[in-house]
């Protein structure tokens, strides 16, 4: 018994890769007037989703979400083996309430807002070791009750820096299978935590991009692949400021991203028309960007080979106030259309 | 491809059990007066240890546990492909500081006090599954940081009720391997989460018993055996009164547990002179009780097959403050010194 699937450092060939057969994304209002409005599922009209609190309304996301995915792809509840997701709020108070409706049996996973590509990367692990037919990851967050955990009351109207993100109220859910109809998972390369000394709460992309960039690279090499190997590299949410820096960093350690990459973050406000300053954020961003319009993309083969790099900032309030900097996480996951030798 | 090592409803079989190699356990001061304490190899004398807040020092104990973990094994942080962990922290504070300070690629998980063999069970699995040679699975707690979080400043001197437990301080670590020489990780049960109503964050026991039962239950099922199979079942930190709950449920379950039923919360602290009232739990709780006392009892023989079922009651300040009861879940893993076929 030796590590066969491993590959360079910190990199996992999926031998067997397992398939993405069903995706849902259930996204709220801001998020449906942004420029990928028609790629979410479900765009709700009220931030409380019917419920009396944010959190039980994030819950709620995340239970119709799974329950959407479940739907597309024919499959019942009893179906799914295992569910892995996370979201923001202490102790996953969203991801495990709703796993208490759904009763799947579950892993609950934190990594921020790196958490989707943690999800995922166990949840393809799952499938292709042979532990389980079908798994499902999911993440979520909610803008309102990320406010209230890490920030300030809404009601207080504070105003909002210019390097700061929109958390995106949201929550997207991916089904993996053992059917090999694809997109499939083929690689994963878990994130090193990675702090390079930024200690504003209110600039996590500077935060973020440092491991982003560590990750990226570390993926490149091990696969012994240029950039120009995937049609697109996403990272998480970065957002405007975090992905310039991205850009910069990874340029002086000698790899050219040229004009394949961007940042769920980026791709789902308009900065401009919708007041979010550096753009997105939340476990729900690199959910439901790639829950709705990246699988897409691949299911349409306008897009046939992508790396998801989901990004967390690993932060609290309370070491905030110790006066403690930000460590950061980014873990990869790449999605192929078609399966190489 | 097909989930050949999936057995019954949610067990997983490992065809090729991964090893325990090495554990180490470090714990406070009050973990250090009880009946375990000559089985831990290291006992801190302040709770701070010689850092400036009681989460750095949390943050202190998973490194150095961790650190000692691999010194036992002879081996050094880079020989580890991937470290799984988690502690009861916001954010997992103290464990991803301690993941920044180790350099090891880090899957960060909240399963509350059911984070031991939450842990334990994924490290197996990317060790059967050929993805790693080399994987340490830790998760911590610490009384003074999880009572300021969780309850009421120390300084208060809040009086606790009787049906409460004390939070565990101490770290526990254990490198799993693809060296064959045992004790052996062979089964394992994930948890569904598990609601009876209980609403009372002092008496987690009660809520946590239900999802203990839930899980031992389906785990006997699933392998179509009986209790008597273990030589000991031991639960994460259902304390006194939980470790009663529990043996009353599953005996209406059918299930005979008879005399080979125990549970770390009870086993750590003798509640008469210590004070503790229900006993023991924490994150910490499951690891140093079984990275010290039940690691050295399986390397002795004096136990040959062990079914540890961490338990986690998944609780937040907010969900509490909403009025919500508590969801809890508990992960199943089995040790056993010699395989069978």
């Amino acid at each position: 018994m030796v590590a066969v699937k491993k590959i360079g450092n910190q990199t996992i060939k999926l031998l067997n890769p397992p398939s993405i057969i069903s995706t849902a994304s259930i996204v709220g209002p801001k998020e449906g007037q942004g420029p990928l409005a028609k790629y979410f599922d479900q765009i709700i009209q009220d931030d409380l989703f019917g419920e009396k609190s944010w959190e039980r309304a994030e819950s709620k996301l995340i239970k119709e979400t799974v329950k959407l995915a479940l739907k597309k792809a024919g499959l019942h509840l009893n179906d799914i083996d295992y569910m892995f997701g996370g979201d923001l709020l202490n102790q996953l108070m969203s991801t495990s309430f709703a796993a208490r409706d759904l009763g799947i049996p579950f892993f609950g996973l934190y990594g921020a807002c790196s958490t989707m590509t943690e999800s995922l990367a166990l949840a393809a692990i799952m499938i292709e070791g042979g532990y389980a037919d079908n798994v499902i990851a999911t993440t979520s967050s909610h803008f309102s009750s990320a406010e209230r955990q890490f920030r300030f009351p809404l009601e207080l109207g504070n105003q909002r820096p210019l390097t700061s993100q929109w958390t995106v109220t949201g929550s997207g859910a991916v089904i993996l299978s053992t059917k090999s109809e694809g997109p499939y998972i083929t690689y994963i390369t878990p994130g090193k935590v990675i702090d390079y000394g930024i200690s504003d709460p209110n600039n996590m992309g500077a935060a973020m991009a440092p491991a982003a960039v560590h990750t990226i690279k570390t993926h490149l090499e091990d696969l012994a692949i240029d950039a120009d190997y995937y049609d697109l590299i996403v990272t998480g949410d970065l957002g405007e400021i975090g992905k310039e820096i991205a850009k910069d960093l990874i340029k002086k350690e000698g790899v050219n991203l040229s004009n394949k990459f961007t940042d769920c973050g980026v791709e789902i406000f308009d900065p401009k028309k919708q007041d979010t300053h550096s753009g997105g954020s939340g476990c729900g961003c690199s959910a439901v960007v790639f829950a709705g319009y990246l699988y897409e993309q691949l299911k349409l083969k306008n897009l046939n080979r992508i790396l998801l790099v989901s990004t967390g900032a690993l932060l609290s309030q309370t070491s905030f106030h110790q006066g403690e900097t930000i460590p950061a996480v980014a873990h990869a996951v790449a999605i192929e259309c078609h399966l190489s030798n």
